[in-house]
């Protein structure tokens, strides 16, 4: 039986932080999903299809990662896509008690699907998609942080006024 | 000496969680008042008066609970209704920093009112109103989660396309 | 029917930290019992009966609070004793944890007795036991921290040679 | 390849709380390897031989788990057999701390062998084996927190007069 | 060598916690730099000139405190200033998990600027200028956490209909 | 006016982690004072003089840097020596809590004494003195973690049959 996980999240845009959980987690499951939420009623620096295309173009090194979208229900996704299990990275105790209170929620309306748990390697402790945001709006220099990809994505965004 | 308590929220709207402190607390004190906070400027699903009916409906079992609204500094409120204690539901270590600040500020306003804790039972340690209306919101299944009278209205306020 | 709550600890001495939250306590309940744990295998300063003492003395001045002793279970000391609540002081996150799990812990044991948190006051948001013995140990001034019958007894045993 | 996971750990003794982890984290993987952890400098009230024995018993439905004993570096372990995961069950924050910090030492130690985490369900959140040993010791009731050979276990060692 | 540390904020407005962290760092260092952001996305209750003219009132006393402005990155203003620290107050947990996120991008910047932490005092762990501001909408007494001028500013905003 | 800090601590053997602490700090102040906790109660690997010899050994290279040694309340012997600053290396949650209990006592002791907090490295972050010596006890790779002087006796002392 084939074992498959999912990856969600909004990558907006997608960093070295998130592609080191994609590369540990498809290591441990025959196929990884990554999976871009699309949800109309939350801002995003990058419209959707680009948040998909920047995923599918880093990850295009790793045979067993596909790249999907999805909206609505998390769970529902699942079920239809026989996964087994939900990877989320965990950086800090903020994070932590979120992620328990979604994974908890989960398992209530679901509990064959399994939420598990990554942490985030010590060098990317502090990355988040919003905090590359803020520092690459200032021209501050993020290339060890994202791949080179986004960093010249964010920069053309910026230099045409981007929020 | 009648000891008087009040819990106070937004229920927006009352979910089980809730009612578990609602009615252990009532247990602890004389009488105890539910009391909506009126916050015009913070959006919720339900209106004002929706959320104080759901609480009555969800509560006329319980004798010695009243339903009330209060808008203001929560102090003030307690000032004028003898109440000698605030009480807090407290799930997880970011719900706790949050209220320890409060209870300090509300002590730093009045230290006659003494503010007390319960923590959720297990089995609601990951419900909050807001998870609640997110699954809702994609026909998730919430009939665990809250009373028949609220999933109801939940329903009603989605197919009708609430927010 | 009268409401009887029970504060428990180890008490190895009370300090104004146990103090404030005994005062308070006593407010919201008929009787409050303050109950020292007996318990051979842990090492304390100040023997059981000294502890008891010490509480006697301190508290003499609150007409409903009732000093007394237990060992094993605290919930079989609450069933045979009519106590409704729990009372226990809350610091920090550590404490947080803590105090949770042994309150579901409780629950779980009976499910008759609540668990109650009361946050200690800011001004003696560092203060425990054992940092006063420790800084007694050593002469450190402690004179606000614990009442003035303590001082004297934590004087006494360091210059006897106490651990 | 078939893919092998490890969940570690002293299991004096084990409790339902262990076993739905197991349960959980062999449908992960291929094979879940339960490694008691032999460590003569730390006190046990069970023997590393009755640790093995009720694990064994308790765990005899579940085909792909296989019970194992280990004392030495964790990492080593790993190495040795083959190992592609360590499972860890996260309860709370100082949990979550603490695993986080021994997760960045064994990725120093050796970056092929990825820790991964599973929340204990809500109503096991409270659950340790030290806690349970504390009820048992005063017959507390404990028969739905461990298996029924366990709680006969317990209850010989303490007429035993365990610790 | 002189040694320069920053104390950036928003100051909206600056409370008797800020003045605190002020007066304190103003004697670890030759200089202290108090920098107010302005962040035109970021709604504030005071403009930008007013946070700075309070800020300027309430520090005259301290002949080795000067109150600037930035925007952009921190870390650019303490390049261009021969800044060797950054000064944080610290409260509670949720304030250290942002503020060691935000001290870490800080030296992935720039390595040379050093984040160091000094701790609210006990009286002051529960303020901050959103607190006070909700508060002295609704006339709580306030008089204790905001200086004079403070306290008169913030009544005439709200007598005028402040947010 | 010379202004003097001091790092306290066991250094139970020094690590990275805190040369890296002592680096920074040395940096913002006109002295230094590493300062080995003499504490007969406590069992350590290394003896009070190795643990002392070891910081001269490893900081030698940093001019500002003096070893010393204490016994005592360190407020006194900061008192004594005209300190005016105690750094403290910060890395999780729960240092944070007992860094802080710690912080708020010291103040109570002597106002005078500041107490400022370093964030260790990200690549640090999960290093501790206690956690060295259970990897180098079984042979582990610990050469990042610690001066080669230091691994050199780690050896040496679990060759000898060190705890």
């Amino acid at each position: 039986m084939e074992r498959i996980a999912i990856y969600p999240g909004s990558f907006d845009p997608v960093t070295h932080g998130h592609l080191d959980i994609i590369t540990r987690a498809s290591k441990l499951f025959d196929k990884l999903i990554v999976a871009v939420l699309n949800n109309p009623s939350k801002k995003s620096l990058f419209t959707f299809e680009e948040r998909y295309e920047l995923l599918k173009e880093t990850t295009n090194n790793l045979s067993n990662v596909h790249i999907d979208t999805f909206s609505g229900l998390l769970i529902d996704y699942c079920k239809e896509n026989n996964i087994s299990a939900i990877i989320r990275g965990l950086r800090a105790v903020s994070d932590f008690e979120y992620e328990l209170q979604m994974s908890q929620m989960n398992y209530q309306l679901n509990s064959d699907v399994e939420t598990i748990f990554l942490t985030t390697r010590t060098k990317y402790s502090f990355l988040s998609s919003s905090l590359v945001k803020e520092v690459a709006k200032f021209n501050g220099n993020i290339s060890d942080l994202v791949p080179d990809v986004v960093l010249k994505k964010l920069q053309d965004k910026y230099k045409q006024g981007g929020r």
